[in-house]
């Protein structure tokens, strides 16, 4: 696997394009993201001893590197579940039952991290917004206004259902100068491919998975966990076992997981996460944002709109209205029976409404005009 | 991957045995277990859609096999998590904070099984047996005469940490006829290679994991879920979300995961309970007590102890005693470093007074020998 070095892959990544495909198909949903050869044949490596010195010295450097992609001198630790068990991990870990939680929902995933929350029993409350809208800093300090004591506030950086980035410094400054709450972030499909400065921007936990922007098989989540989140740790009283940051925390001291970790997505993670700090971090993160204009734009030029207005649009996955007249299942079926490219559905609400072309992890513009082809296409055919 | 038949590894695997080490290693710890080429082939598979008919088929065809090997009709569950998240899931989902648990220690897992259920607010009632010892059914029967309304009884089947597989059978029956109690089993390290008919023999809840009997890499747990588990589930009051047996059973109606799996442990777990199956699930059980016969039988021909008495020693993972004047921690680390063999080491109380030879999932004759001899001449080279 070569790094992919500036504003584009370089020619050896292109080379390994047609091995990123599966019977030649384009997976172009929001994660998994397609993986290159290189990093499928770290998937399927020999397992190792997880308790031996191979393991310890793996899973320091990728402590260092995450700690260095997130901008962060606090703690982080890769957990083996998906990006809802890192969700689960921030919240069980600084919460006790009755909490009063501030729980901001854009779209299908703030649902979730609510629903977690009031799982184990946190009062929550939903400052809801118009699906496809971002979260807005103002009416956030003013929620908590009416909110004294409010623990934490939790909400979605990218909102994969909508396509739709909240304002994540913006959001987080709100909730420092408002309060005293904890910044609690489900950043599944935008860390790694989005900026996130933790230290600065005051993050208290950062909850991502290794399926997304990482470039890696699905099976490691991972959480940031902040000075601020260890002292509500020695309170916090939701109960506990599986994702207790404590045992991560004092395994980690001797170079070892508490639990068997997932090693093919933990040997494909060590290399992406050094190769992520060899291209910048910053280059990763603009590298993103120009496939994402790229694809607004080619989707514009098709006559469509986007979902969220230019400013919320999300760097890892674009929200497409489906345009009227047209059943938006039937578009995606036959972009994908047709093309071969597996574009991600409305959800919920938007079911039918919607379409979603993701483009986080290694991808180039080829990946996307081949979808963007396909719709054009396919909509042609419909009679749109 | 061609299927082991009968009562050792046919002529095609020995040739992969080359391809099960990495850089030489012959790795013996009860889990991860080696993995031949072809099932490490699968966990490098390119990525597909979790949420499309792919997926949907592989899932119900895996759900199928996994109900045949553990003798049910009832409801099995993959869940991305290590073995500690199938026993949590095994708690969380029967239970109420409060609830009277029996639980019997034998060992690490079976202290780790009671610790959860703590965590979670049971009232756990330990029954602890001397390390190396089964749990008597006579003695749990004893202890729940003086437990009214005890709801479950938890116990590891095989204890990895010292080599004993408790007479699951016969603990299940004494259960049954003393007690309304659920019986919730930690099999992660026997599943698989060990007996288990969860209908005959009442089991409500199996948890096991991908990276053990199963010759699959780590990242998946399994659980088993019976009738009268779902009769608990309905009035079970500890928290859950990741967990959450519902939605796994909601989402499994529509062939998809709750939440993104792990892909590289689903691919190979596909196709090793396939093999299974037509290996036949009886000679899969009858080659791993064969391997296991020969282990102990080999270990004694050096002069050396088993753990556990006979009948209870384990068909999965051998336990045996470092003779007297010679360090545990030292044979073990010379095994690896003269031999290339890595054996466990004793845990907790037994650190350093017994090493373990693992020999589960796809394992044969040559490998065991291997371990053995490097453990024969090292105690001659330490002079024991």
């Amino acid at each position: 696997m070569c790094a992919a070095v500036g504003q584009a892959l370089p020619t050896c990544a292109q080379e390994e394009k047609s091995r990123m495909s599966k019977a030649g198909v384009n997976l172009r949903i929001p994660g998994p993201v397609p993986l290159p050869a290189e990093a499928l044949e770290l998937a399927g490596s020999q397992m190792i001893n997880h308790r031996g010195s191979e393991y310890a010295e793996m899973i320091s450097r990728m402590t260092m590197n995450l700690k260095t992609v997130f901008g962060t001198a606090g703690d982080v630790y890769f957990v083996t579940a998906s990006g809802t068990g890192a969700m689960e991990t921030a919240i069980v870990n600084t919460l006790s039952p009755g909490d009063r939680v501030l729980s901001l929902v854009i779209g299908v995933f703030g649902k979730r991290f609510a629903e977690i929350a009031e799982a184990y029993g946190a009062e929550v409350t939903r400052l809801e917004f118009p699906l496809g809208e971002a979260a807005d800093p103002a009416a956030v300090s003013k929620a908590l206004a009416g909110l004294p004591g409010c623990k934490a506030v939790l909400f979605t950086h990218n909102e994969s259902s909508t396509g739709t980035t909240n304002p994540l410094e913006e959001i987080a400054s709100a909730v420092h100068r408002s309060s005293d709450a904890l910044v609690l972030i489900d950043a599944v499909s935008s860390a790694g491919g989005v900026p996130i400065s933790v230290d600065a921007w005051g993050i208290d936990a950062v909850a991502t998975a290794s399926q997304k922007s990482w470039v890696s098989p699905p099976g490691i989540a991972m959480v940031s966990f902040s000075d601020r989140a260890w002292r509500a740790y020695e309170t916090a009283r939701m109960p506990r076992y599986y994702f207790d940051v404590g045992q991560y925390r004092d395994y980690l001291e001797i170079g070892q997981p508490p639990f068997t970790p997932c090693l093919p997505a933990m040997y494909t993670l060590d290399r992406t996460l050094k190769m992520m700090i060899e291209e910048g971090v910053e280059e990763v993160f603009a590298r993103h944002e120009m496939v994402a204009e790229n694809t607004r734009r080619g989707a514009r030029a098709l006559g469509l709109e986007i979902l969220p207005e230019e400013r919320y649009a999300s760097a890892t996955v674009t929200a497409v209205r489906v345009p009227e007249g047209v059943d938006g299942k039937e578009l995606v079926s036959r972009v994908r029976s047709d093309h071969g490219v597996v574009l991600g559905g409305g959800q919920q609400e938007l079911t039918g409404k919607i379409f979603r072309i993701g483009h986080m992890g290694w991808v180039d513009e080829s990946d996307v005009e081949d979808a963007l082809r396909a719709v054009g296409e396919t909509l042609e055919a419909l009679g749109a």
